[in-house]
């Protein structure tokens, strides 16, 4: 049998991220990666984890190894609902935030509607997006996050179904929506009746001061909030979730209903015990962003010391993204292999353009990576990037 | 914001499922339900999972916390891949096999695509393809599973995108489908290229004999095989399998990348580490028969001892449910109400039918049920049978 002849439309068009690819090129010998995004193992609570994991399934096995509800176990909502003040009806758990994305994507969007972006944004959301087939316009994004001026002319041109944005340390940009752009974008989204997806895995990890109001508090009624504990206490365990007007989030339960039932009870009674402990969430919130700021530390040193002077960043507040821009004449794509063979790798930024473009861009994560290989890393990558400035 | 207007056609499409709301119902006072399927937790390996789980935080959390891949735990896939004698190529990991529904039916279907499903069949396999918008074309199902006569017509009629099937111990009907219509099945989707899936999450819950050919071991080019751990070993881990052509299998992954990106690590390794020690994997086989074939004895002689004789039903071989077929003039969802009133609680049947029909079926399991509440709840619904049977 023929199976290519077999697939969906969207079946057709999926293929093999460009990044996958690319990432499995790093895994040989002894490439210095800044291209993952994983968080660093060494903040994962392992004994704690061990411990109640254990007395969990000896203890409640009955329970929490046991079929769940979908909207998933009541006391991890009930903390959520209190972490965010809102009732736990506005709390649904995910599989991820990833499935946040595909669910809200299967409930709102139909083919040919249109999604807003930024560009650049987070390939995985576009990923879970393209599914339902819609079309994306871009909007630039800054030092200050999406630009929102010019954002009303778009809203009258294409009648949006949704606005995507990471309003907090953006994959891949690095940067905070300001406060006056939340303002005015929530005013928007009221205005124009557009749903807005919040989508904040970092919010947590900022590195100075305190964090800008959600804009979820902003204008409740318009905003699908997404966050996660994969950043904050173990990506491995899968637990997500979203908080959303209370109607939207019964649609969400239905369509996650028909993707995979719920999210594994055991993973979910292990967050929800281990959250009991206040002064341990606290002390996890400080280290995490006592050891992020230290890795950006180390990142932003390095690229004061080997990076040439006509590349362009902005030094991150939190996070665990820095954002390149080089001269116009770069191709980040075609110089990847040159890189990897001087032993260093990054994500080619157009990867994160929904419509293209980014060329001569890059991501670069600091999260795993220790502080010889940084300075190894980004000394290599000088050169590289010295040579492919130097005219011919 | 009015949401109402804001949904996809899918998700206006999308709501409560009857079967939920049903379910409510019988979580309120002394209700004996027989609605429910779930596995029974005194089967769960509770010790043996509490030990593991604590060794594999404590002395691999940097591994069992952290990201992994989409495509499944490494050692587990092989397990399955020995389990099924084909390559680990063929071996995709789901989170649950209701992941491995929607992930087919979003690589698969088009909207109004034609799927083929028995009448009855599993509610969750529509609800999951249902998002993809295909149209239903139902086949009768008898004591021998779906039948296969006059089938190729309505293949030749409707050129049908997918065909849907559980061959063993069915969920609602209990019915195993015959080798003689295993090979006419796999013969005509050779035939005409028409996809099957085969979902086979009760395959190892048989009472008497061995099983019969898997339809993926029949015609393996042509099958999408799913299965799952959740009726063997636990299903709150939320892991399941699909076996399929090596294509297939990476769309999938794909497909799965933009779902939830990988199922979650430590359930997986959980059960990989399981699952290394044969012994324990032949002896829980032998418990769960075993067991299910007790509560199957218990429900069949109060079928006998209670109800009515114009009540058919073929004696399950394996798996959880019993179903049962009433007189046409019944309808066992208006009957519900007076069920539960009277302490008992069943599915009605026509709940499992994707075009409507089955109104004088109901679905019982016997999966958790102690024998006085078999005993007394048969009793109780043969009661409200035996009214209902009695001109007015």
């Amino acid at each position: 049998m023929d199976w290519s002849t077999q697939y969906s439309a969207r079946g057709q068009a999926m293929n093999p991220s460009m990044i996958r690819e690319i990432l499995k090129l790093t895994q040989k010998g002894n490439v210095i990666s800044f291209a993952g995004g994983l968080p660093a193992p060494s903040l994962f609570p392992k004994e704690r984890f061990a411990e109640i994991s254990e007395r969990l399934i000896r203890e409640q096995g009955e329970t929490s190894l046991q079929y769940s509800t979908t909207d998933g176990d009541s006391r991890l909502r009930e903390w959520l609902a209190e972490y965010h003040q809102v009732d736990s009806s506005n709390i649904q758990i995910t599989t991820g935030s990833q499935q946040a994305l595909d669910l809200v994507g299967k409930i709102l969007l139909d083919a040919n509607d249109t999604v807003i972006v930024a560009a650049p944004t987070y390939l995985g959301a576009l990923q879970s997006f393209t599914v339902y087939q819609p079309n994306y316009v871009t909007v630039p994004s800054d030092g200050d996050g999406m630009v929102v001026d010019g954002l009303e002319e778009i809203i009258q041109k294409y009648q949006p179904k949704l606005l995507y944005v990471i309003p907090n340390f953006d994959n891949p940009s690095g940067a905070v929506m300001s406060l006056e752009r939340r303002q005015q974008l929530v005013a928007l989204a009221q205005q124009y009746n557009l749903p807005i997806f919040e989508d904040d895995p970092y919010g947590e990890l900022y590195f100075t001061g305190e964090r800008l109001p959600r804009l979820r508090d902003l204008a409740p009624e318009c905003v699908i909030y997404a966050s996660s504990f994969s950043k904050i206490l173990a990506p491995g365990l899968r637990v997500a979730w979203v908080c959303a007007d209370a109607a939207v989030r019964d649609k969400l339960a239905i369509a996650k209903q028909g993707s995979d039932l719920h999210t594994p009870t055991l993973t979910q009674m292990l967050l929800a015990e281990t959250l009991q402990d206040q002064s341990f969430w606290q002390g996890q919130l400080e280290n995490i962003r006592s050891y992020y700021r230290k890795q950006r530390d180390l990142m932003m040193a390095a690229v004061e010391k080997y990076l040439p002077s006509n590349v362009h960043y902005h030094t991150p507040n939190g996070g665990m993204f820095l954002w390149l821009t080089l001269e116009e004449g770069i191709d980040t794509m075609e110089l990847f292999r040159t890189a990897v063979d001087h032993g260093v790798a990054y994500v080619p930024g157009t990867t994160f353009f929904a419509n293209g473009g980014g060329h001569n861009t890059m991501r670069l994560s600091y999260s795993v990576a220790t502080a010889e290989q940084i300075d190894t890393g980004m000394q290599a990558l000088s050169k590289v990037l010295t040579n492919a400035l130097q005219p011919a």
